[in-house]
């Protein structure tokens, strides 16, 4: 870390809330960092979605942050990361997906060259986790499965370990996986953390569960070391902002960010970016 | 039914694909009417929204339809009729919810004077059916519980009454309901009848069940005669628009049209309305 100060804040976006896990991990590695945070809770879920609708709303969020004289931007959704990398094309500012930062971590970390993946539809029908891990391992195996329940699952609050909703749920969509005998698993969707005592019960204590949060987390902060664009803010204060009402924002929140952090919220229309 | 014949098309809309249940009664009701139908599929769901956006869409999905000349609007999605009713206010041709025809059905057919109701986050918090039942019956009682998980369940292809997912679901949302002694049930969202096995099956079969759209095509032929608007297409067409792209539309249409109609399908841009 060099002697310049670059107090601008970093910008994340995800398609809704999930993102907030991503900030979550932000908060720990960079606590003195800004944030300002950009959920789509207008258009939520994106995971379900066309690839043509997902590139354009990509665009429009990354021409918010933007807008906000932000430092760095990060996608904070793996439907994004898979489907519209090509967003970060001409940014005047260093990107950060949660795809890459994942599967190197992934494909170092495998014991046995067997790594699943799970994400949402769109997420795995790119196959952008899958070439992310040949890239850094071209012997590992990857299996994938879509779990396209499990973000409703999350935001309807139902991710109790306990609840055998819950468990048949991720027992189905975890079937495959298991069966192909993977020691790794890549949690592709910035939902997932929230399901991750559920997802471990069912995958048994072996397997290694990947947060990509983290992984995306722990890139940022090597990237503002690189550029020397950290900053220092004695009082960090975070700002969101949602395309649908806050107070439906507020109601979620609490759910995945799993503390008491500051921030206000705010509400924008994306469709003028 | 007089002698005028008006070959407009009727104009039915919904916050994604579940209107198509609603499109599915008017096809046996009206086999000779024309259909426009607009699905708002990059904008789905409505029903976990704020009242503000849910508004601010139907206007713009009552205005795309209008600009297409149709003779007779269709809220073909409980979540609209519910919270933005006054979408119907000035308009230049009449109106159909699927709030008012059901509840009215169920009011009318109750025997022991407890009706349940069940439907999206916004239409039970909206207590539109509730009014609507003591509209025409002030003596009823009745009780609701939301269900944001039908929908997703629904479009993920999970609906067969022996999974034990889906069972366990639509138990957990009914219980309430069935502990209340209620002999009819509205299933308040056009995406229910996709699950009535299921529903039929944890609420046993002494419990009617109201589909919202048989109610509604039902209302929509009494209105045609009314204002002497009847069509007859010796070849029905019928035309459906989205705002995702084509291909996503077509995967999930056969499930909720349920049969082989003829029909073709085109993108629009909804935020230009």
């Amino acid at each position: 870390m060099g002697d310049f100060l670059d107090n601008r804040a970093i910008g994340v976006f995800d398609s809704g809330l999930g993102g907030l896990t991503v900030v979550k991990q932000l908060m720990k590695v960079l606590p003195n960092e800004n944030i300002i945070y950009f959920g789509d809770t207008g258009r939520v879920p994106y995971g379900s979605r066309s690839d043509t609708a997902i590139r354009r709303y990509a665009g429009q969020d990354v021409n918010f942050l933007l807008s906000n004289d932000v430092k760095l931007v990060v996608a904070a959704c793996g439907t994004v990361s898979s489907v519209a990398p090509d967003v970060a094309d001409g940014l005047p500012v260093p990107f950060v997906d949660v795809v890459q930062p994942a599967a190197r971590v992934a494909a170092q970390s495998t014991r046995n060259g067997k790594i699943g993946v799970i994400g949402t539809a769109a997420t795995i029908a790119s196959g952008s986790f899958e070439r992310a891990v040949h890239a850094c391992n071209p012997e590992a195996q990857v299996v994938h499965n879509s779990c396209p329940l499990f973000v409703p699952l999350v935001e309807s609050g139902w991710f109790d370990c306990n609840d055998p909703v819950v468990i048949n749920t991720v027992e189905r969509y975890l079937q495959p996986i298991i069966d192909a005998g993977v020691d790794t698993l890549i949690l592709g969707c910035t939902h997932y953390p929230i399901l991750s005592d559920a997802i471990a019960s069912v995958m048994g204590e072996e397997v290694s569960l990947i947060n990509i949060g983290i992984a995306a987390a722990n890139t940022v902060a090597n990237i503002l070391d690189c550029h020397d664009i950290r900053g220092h803010h004695e009082h960090v204060k975070n700002h969101f902002f949602v395309s649908d009402t806050v107070r439906s924002f507020e109601q979620t929140a609490s759910i995945l960010l799993g503390e008491n952090a500051d921030f206000d919220v705010e509400h924008i229309d994306i469709e003028q970016y």
